[in-house]
């Protein structure tokens, strides 16, 4: 057995622990994390970003156990070779849930801990019911601390910074206003929020405590009369300290929260976002205060971008496609030329014209994944799997950035800003029939739900099938959401609003989302074409539809053109028009060429 | 205040009862009730299948409400004209839930009553929480009893027929085999059912206790070792009486079911579906015993029809499509040649020719409504509301039969049974191009969800946008859903399935679900186009897909073909050129000159 297993095994011992959970989260329920929360990766050696450790000892027997989804399924079999850890394939024939294992596992009497403030609430729920089931116990420890040596504390760097109201349209004092008014009216006496996006849309700060998330570890605790946040003092300078304490809002060290926890909320009717806050804090909240389980209202206000932020937006969205463009011209270059590129290199490249377009960081980490590397859905590249680009096939590239410029660059002088999330696939040289057809019915998909009109209360739900139809008709599918809400200088992935079957929230004018339908052929290749939608009032009284952010050419070469209709048809030169109008003005001679023949009518 | 609610207020009085509670349901959560439970009816005036009523007394003060759904609004508003009782309408804005009303109303220590049989049990656990947070306390009792003098008794007539195993293709004892292995197999020692049309599948009995609806009052008690049925004896002759002892059924009478409760169920682990059993029920069993709540699993084995049922319903739906050609040829006869006739006149022709085909009842009132009547979902046409039919507009008729002729008829030679529900809307003279365009995208809905591939697990939530986005892109809409289950010789709404934002249940092959987009235009028209489609396994492996069962013409002469894309055009010419193929050899020379006529290619 691995021996990060066999320390962990020792010090369930030393705390008579039978049975230890070790989860992939933070205290804020965040789904990329600091480092100091990736015991998970460092116990058991898999790396994805979702799966659950287990280990169990009797006598001087250890056994563990990681559950995680097919996303991860070959990285995992990979990362855990030879650790003597069972992987527990989630959603597969007779793989029972981690739930359903401990309560049949558990002998009566039997203590099962984890540290529940990395559980969310909702598994917290549930675990403690499977435990209960199972006539165990269930304790809250944190046997991480004393096990892993190097565990990165966890901490701020010295880099929050305000937002310019020339990019967010609105004052963090008017958005507290508005939280306010809705505790109000809910008749709670206070809120304790700990979604990490919350607080910073909130409060008009950004951070850099995640990588790609511009966000900073804390927790915000709002009633009618006081605001106190509880973070990490070093990473706040004077400028910024300055402005939190104008917005009347306490600064108070991060690891207070719980100390002074039962000041804050003892007596209290407490609003409390199960969705985003650990089991941790239910429970304590729980025992001394009415918790109000429900919506957290910056969740919704924060989906709903203003005018300001759209107009921004639709900028940021010019430079991303500028980006992008000058990638793919560079790229195909690079393979009809046979120059040396690999998928680390093109999505270096990438970075590069994105970081000259303007962009301040990556939205998240570059997909970049060619042939049978496409075909992985979580793809990411290493030094190992790295391919070289050749003059064929699909190279499947999946990327975003965040911008942060108000008063605009070089390139454009209107404020740009905010977060994009693209996804090209790009033939680099022939591709069959077949490649073809199914390029195009994932480009059907994508139209088809970026043209719907519907209904004010339409979920995401409603909206779904019409990027899957046409792949279902040739008995193709894709099972991962077709659209996800996207922050502002946010998190790329973010709620509450999304397309898939489980999509029940209503849309709303102003919702930013994705729309990024795929085919994955395994062994072969995959095709995903992601483009970021807007929300707006259609022409009809009562009716919504999209408008499409994204602004790089289809491939064209990909496309049959006698599967369209004659919407989808128009759709393609519509975009194509408008795409080479706006970032033509940006490019050299040589790539505004190539930016005219790619985009012109079929 | 009306006399029927006073009385209801004195009776509160004698029982020291301050709020209380009437609903339309039965003991079974059906749909359809028997007269027995039509109390609420009785007291308020409102004669709709859905709403509740609640009388409050304070001192010598009553008030009354209703509450209601939007089907019923303009139903409501004229039958409880000069009642003072106070119409709610359900999700009008500033119209409260009948809970939050109970819960910010009632006094603390008030007594709430109602009738805890005629409560389903969701519902009840609503409103006891709903009356609990407002302190105050819930009381089982049945006024209606008390105060209705001529209140039809509960019973059954003589009737209760057996079905040839030549129609349901599985014996009763297969059926009971099936129950048992299922309750065996999630360790429950017995399984209650209430569902009249769940007993009926089970038993390959059925009755005629509710209009259109072939059930017959009983509960049905099922364990290893033995099955009881709790019904009124006298409905079951010597011959039914022998094929039920056979079974290995005790027959025991209806009442003796809460008699013999304790005896049955203490201290067992109960199979108990919460979707069709009263809140008395649950409230008894939960004090005896281990409530299993969950799925019953005679509703999803009916919503599986078998081969033998299939082959029967599409020889029933030949016949219902001759009724059905037959009487559309005679009303735009009728209608051209000046001939009077009403919507009762039509209704009643439909019959007619639907019981010459073979059909033994009716599946539901028939609901013809003409012109502006067409626009009222649930029209009804009484004598004084009955329309003449003219020369122009549209009838929309909605309507269908029960079959069962395991050897036939003079018609069809072979085994001929089911239940039909279809809806044509017809023109009976000249129509305007708007109503044109109107029909069309009804139509276009029909036919992309009839035509939809999709994989084995996908729901009718996520089929349902496929027959609202043709009218969504021109701002129209309906409310009602899509799809609802078809039973065979049972009722024509039946579970688990639906085609609606709601619907979460996954499609089988065997499933039966109506098709019926529609539009209407309030004091206009009423466009609805329902056919009933049949779940099967399409040519792609692990994909889905529908036939069409109901065979009738659309309104050639409605349809704009210019809207249609290819594949909707080919599904009319070869969908009518099925239909005549199928329906001629049983018409009359004139009948059949006119179906050549209306099915031939556009």
């Amino acid at each position: 057995m691995k021996k990060e297993i066999l320390e962990l095994s020792q010090a369930m011992k030393n705390h008579s622990i039978d049975a230890y959970i070790v989860t992939s989260s933070d205290s804020h329920a965040s789904e990329y994390v600091h480092p100091h929360f990736r015991y998970r990766a460092y116990a058991s050696g898999f790396t994805g970003s979702a799966g659950t450790l287990l280990v169990m000892r009797d006598a001087d027997m250890t056994e563990a156990f990681l559950w995680t989804d097919s996303r991860y399924f070959l990285q995992a079999e990979s990362e855990l070779e030879n650790s003597e850890i069972k992987l527990m394939k989630i959603g597969e024939p007779g793989v029972p849930s981690l739930e359903d294992f401990l309560s049949e596992t558990l002998k009566n009497g039997a203590v099962c801990g984890a540290d529940a403030d990395t559980v969310s609430c909702g598994e917290g729920k549930g675990l403690i019911a499977a435990i209960t089931r199972a006539g165990a116990s269930f304790k809250n420890i944190d046997l991480a601390d004393e096990i892993w040596k190097d565990r990165p504390p966890l901490s701020s760097s010295d880099n929050i910074f305000i937002l310019d109201e020339r990019v967010t349209g609105e004052s963090a004092t008017d958005k507290l206003t508005r939280v306010r008014a809705f505790i109000q009216n809910i008749s709670a006496d206070i809120h304790v929020i700990s979604g990490l996006d919350d607080i910073a849309w909130l409060l008009n700060l950004r951070g850099n405590d995640v990588k790609d998330s511009p966000v900073f570890y804390s927790r915000l605790v709002i009633s009618k009369d006081e605001c106190r946040l509880y973070a990490f003092k070093e990473a706040f300078d004077e400028n910024v300290k300055k402005y939190v304490s104008e917005l009347g809002v306490r600064l108070l060290p991060y690891n207070d929260f719980y100390d002074d926890f039962e000041k804050l909320f003892s007596g209290k009717t407490v609003l409390f976002d199960p969705g985003k806050s650990t089991y941790a804090v239910y429970d304590r909240l729980k025992k001394i205060s009415r918790v109000l389980t429900g919506e957290n209202p910056s969740d919704r206000m924060k989906a709903i971008k203003n005018e300001t932020e759209i107009a921004a937006l639709k900028n940021a969205n010019i430079l991303d496609g500028v980006a992008m463009v000058r990638f793919i011209f560079r790229v195909k270059k690079a393979a009809r030329e046979s120059e040396a590129m690999s998928e680390l290199g093109a999505a270096e490249l990438l970075w590069k014209k994105r970081r000259e377009a303007g962009a301040f960081s990556e939205s998240f980490e570059t997909i970049a994944g060619y042939k049978e590397h496409g075909a992985i859905v979580h793809y990411s590249a290493d030094k190992t799997s790295d391919k070289q680009l050749e003059n064929e096939g699909f190279l499947l590239v999946d990327s975003g950035g965040h911008y942060n410029l108000p008063g605009g660059n070089g390139l454009i002088s209107a404020p740009a800003a905010g977060t994009t999330d693209i996804t090209r696939t790009i033939a680099l040289g022939p591709i069959s029939d077949e490649m073809r057809d199914n390029y195009t019915r994932v480009l059907m998909g994508v139209i088809d739900l970026a043209s719907a009109v519907f209904p004010e209360n339409a979920t995401g739900a409603q909206l779904d099938t019409l990027a899957h139809k046409y792949l279902w008709e040739k008995g193709l599918d894709f099972k991962h959401g077709t659209g996800h809400g996207i922050g502002f200088i946010l998190n790329v992935h973010e709620g509450p609003q999304s397309i898939s079957y489980r999509g029940m929230v209503p849309f709303c004018e102003g919702m930013v989302t994705s729309d990024e339908p795929g085919v994955y052929l395994d062994g072969e290749y995959g095709i995903r074409i992601e483009n970021d939608i807007l929300c707006k009032k259609a022409e009809r009284d009562g009716m919504l539809c999209f408008e499409t952010l994204t602004l790089c050419p289809f491939e064209k070469d990909a496309i049959k053109k006698e599967l369209l209709n004659k919407k989808q048809l128009r759709f393609i030169n519509d975009y194509h028009k408008k795409v080479f109008s706006l970032i033509s003005p940006y490019l050299s001679d040589e790539e505004n060429a190539w930016l005219k023949s790619v985009t012109s009518p079929i």
